[in-house]
């Protein structure tokens, strides 16, 4: 596919014209062409008006037609699935292998919510039926369900080129649910934004769908990013990234005439607790997991396993000394962006002063090559210097050892809201530590037992999120079928004819979908 | 009972000493006895760290224990019944009557609360089973509930001194859900408050959880409700009043370093659409029904019809008069508050100015008398005028006619986001308006056909929410069991045993709740 280096507004290339930015291949930092040219304030408006339009036909469109949407949308990504492999490759340095499970993973996504929304349950239908002759008062008939929420601006995430960024989870959910999508592109792969963004744009087409329900805007400063989350006729927001970027993006919403929701994912340091029993079986199968965990897409995973817990014994050392082995001896990799590297080396270099290190590889010396690199300290330092609970984002861990019980649980009542807990626990360990297991449970959206927490399985039962700061709303997940709730509100109708209510709410039941019907479960 | 005049902290009478403030008698003016002291500082601060510690417990009682509690609170509440009835007619001047079903409403909704939390299944548990043999990663098993939040501050509302202040939907909500509840008493009716408080504590020590469970705290001021939302151990906040008062919270809680959801049920003019074919057949009826429902509780009702949509044809004219009529022959009310006496009659001079009057009662001299009154417009000066849509909360309503039915579509797609919209139809109106009712859905939470929106039934179905400025948070409701979501988030587990789940995720599903299992709903 050419790639045209313009936003997507109205099915159609936007403006040439205004800024112009180019993508770096992160290997020898080289500059990739096209230029891709900024999105001008009048093409972020007339976007915002098209989705605004599309919402009136999109959002009352039958579950059946909106996931044969998404099924198209998944077919038309897979048709331009060597397309994307190229060009996200040279934009992110991440293997073809990863990029390929990206887009398998991006597609099994849309599936999935194709699934939910034409089965119907979703919406959580439910009747309360009349009572006429109740005292004092007549009982009315009462029905209700989610409908969606209007146009939602999406954030793309530079970590994620296809499953976090313009086709991903968040796109996903809120065109299930029901609403126009804007997305503001990442401006570390735009190529490959591009070329999704056309994917979903061909897919509104052949839906026989305004081409507002869909666009795809372009820019490498903030300026289109802040334009859509003003914009009146923006309802909610979808962003992944930085504790500063999403901060900034829940102010924006929350100063509005009319606030709007922000889903924000941002940063987590996902600590790890190696309990004791676990460390004296499996320490040298941690140890390996746990490098494969930190290491993975060189650490740019926002569920990176950034701090591990560990007790002061001879197993843990040993333990530490074997992660400290395989840091060393890991090869360099290139990271994302200049910004992403700028800041780990900065992150990796000012905490080498503050602890120990125990062992760090390599790193090339072109492009945005970055060294894998553990440290260690002990649970006072930690509890003390805030530094180091800072998010190091990159190929970084650190262990903190503790000496006794009491210790271990300051450590983990002292932590804000994270992605994720990990525990390596024994089945003595899980009774001997149950109030630490339930301590997390106030701290995170997940809790994982002898697994990590890289690698979040898209699915019914999943939850990533997590208190603030990890996210800016922790009720909610922005990954699995739950996350459709984020772009739906509440919505009952009371005293309507059969005739007048959407099917959903039919007495009959016509698309045949579980209800709660006064009170009761059934379909 | 004896009032005491002081806040209620860990079970016990809070301090003496701060500034004192005494509820007013609204259909005289006078001050009743006895003096309300103000918290102090520190109290606030007790409070906060005593719910942080009783979550700790209650948040992990489980949903049959939670149920007792509830069920203990209703009877609390309803073994002081008495005292109640007299002390909020003296403190707001509604009926014995209104005050009685108020009651009889806060109970059965503890009730259906109750029900809910011992039934169990509100906390969709989800279970995604593990596949090891899944290439080219095995899957692992995720199961997710929603668990509660911590400590929510909820501010009581000054009309509905029982069922949306101390122990009203809010406060039932958050504690079904889990959650230790601190109540900012209104400072209207401080008597009612310590009544209803005193209650809900007698059934925490009876229910033997930790006092913290709940507190109440008295302020006339805002610095309480400033401390509270400012609370970092406060992790949500319920809130019903004006707009002034709840965007002030949403700020403050959007500006802390944590921010917080805070769901404040605001002002709302609840348009009321009677079109051509009602109007033929049921002029007088409606006019009736329309005036019952405006003057109710002295139209100090969230959900009361502020402006009524109507055809410029004879049979809306004669519907006019009738109302016009009635309204003149309303007798005088007491409204709740000085400051609400004042804003209405203020607003009412006001309007008197800006546009027809068709009817008006008259108001007795004394204490906070106010005169139902009915205004007339038509759509151009509606739709340039902005103070016309603004709340005019007491017994007032405003009538627009509108001459064509471009007209009425303009003025619908000209609200901003209410409660409730109410049509009046024939099922030859539905059809010819099903566009004014698709497009009413996008305004509200609650759509009323042939009926009024005043009285909100408290069941699954209820939304009592709509979207900004009706509410901080349009995808939510806070009357029906569905409240109960605003206090809780989503936490997962991966892969641990049955031993260290949560009841409501064991394999056998002990608790015999509806869980989502594979994707399939069952139990």
């Amino acid at each position: 596919m050419e790639l045209n280096g313009t936003s997507l507004i109205n099915g159609k290339a936007g403006k040439r014209g205004g800024r112009t930015f180019r993508a770096v291949n992160p290997i020898n930092g080289e500059k990739l062409e096209p230029a891709f040219h900024a999105a001008a304030d009048s093409e972020v408006e007339e976007a915002a008006r098209l989705a605004a339009e599309a919402f009136v036909i999109y959002g009352r469109r039958s579950g059946k037609k909106r996931g044969e949407f998404l099924r198209l949308v998944a077919q038309e990504l897979e048709s331009c699935g060597e397309d994307l492999v190229k060009r996200a490759t040279l934009e992110t340095a991440l293997p073809a292998g990863r990029i390929q499970s990206e887009i398998g993973r991006t597609c099994n996504q849309l599936y999935l919510f194709a699934q939910l929304v034409e089965e119907g349950s979703w919406v959580e239908a439910r009747i309360d039926h009349a009572n006429p002759e109740r005292k004092p008062q007549p009982k009315p008939d009462v029905r209700s369900m989610y409908v969606p929420l209007g146009p939602v601006a999406v954030f793309g995430a530079s970590n994620f080129p296809i499953a976090f960024s313009v086709a991903g989870g968040d796109t996903a959910s809120a065109l299930a649910a029901g609403n126009p999508v804007l997305v503001k592109a990442h401006p570390a792969h735009p190529g490959t934004s591009e070329i999704a963004g056309a994917a979903i744009a061909r897919a509104v087409a052949k839906a026989g769908l305004p081409a507002g329900v869909f666009s795809l805007l372009f820019d490498d400063g903030v300026e289109v990013g802040k334009q859509l989350v003003k914009h009146p006729l923006v309802k909610a927001v979808g962003f992944t990234g930085s504790h500063a970027g999403g901060r900034a993006l829940m102010d924006l919403a929350a100063a509005r005439p009319e606030p709007i929701p922000v889903y924000a994912e941002m940063g987590s340091i996902n600590p790890v607790f190696i309990l004791p029993g676990a460390m004296k079986e499996r320490r040298e199968q941690i140890a390996s997991g746990l490098h494969a965990s930190v290491t993975l897409g060189a650490g740019q995973f926002c569920t990176k396993p950034g701090v591990v817990m560990l007790a002061d014994d001879d197993n843990a050392q040993a333990f530490a000394a074997k992660l400290g082995e395989l840091m060393a001896g890991t090869p360099s990799s290139a990271l994302l962006t200049a910004g992403i590297h700028a800041a780990y080396c900065s992150g990796v270099s000012s905490r080498s002063g503050q602890v120990k290190v125990l062992g760090q590889g390599s790193a090339a010396q072109s492009g945005h090559a970055a060294a894998a690199v553990v440290f260690e300290t002990d649970a006072t330092a930690f509890a003390t210097d805030p530094r180091l609970g800072v998010e190091l984002f990159g190929p970084a861990a650190l262990l903190v050892r503790y000496s006794k019980r009491e210790e271990l649980m300051s450590l983990a009542r002292g932590l804000h809201g994270h992605l994720t807990a990990t525990l390596h626990a024994t089945e003595q360990d899980l009774r001997e530590y149950a109030d630490l297991v339930r301590l997390l449970t106030t701290k995170v959206g997940r809790l994982v037992l002898n697994g990590y927490p890289t690698g979040v399985e898209v699915c019914h039962a999943m939850v990533h999120g997590g208190p603030y700061p990890a996210t800016s709303d922790g009720r909610s997940t922005s990954v699995g079928t739950h996350a459709i709730f984020r772009f739906a509100r509440l919505v009952c109708w009371q005293g309507f004819p059969d005739a007048a209510l959407p099917e959903e709410l039919q007495e009959a039941n016509p698309l045949g979908i579980w209800r709660m019907v006064d009170g009761q479960m059934g379909k």
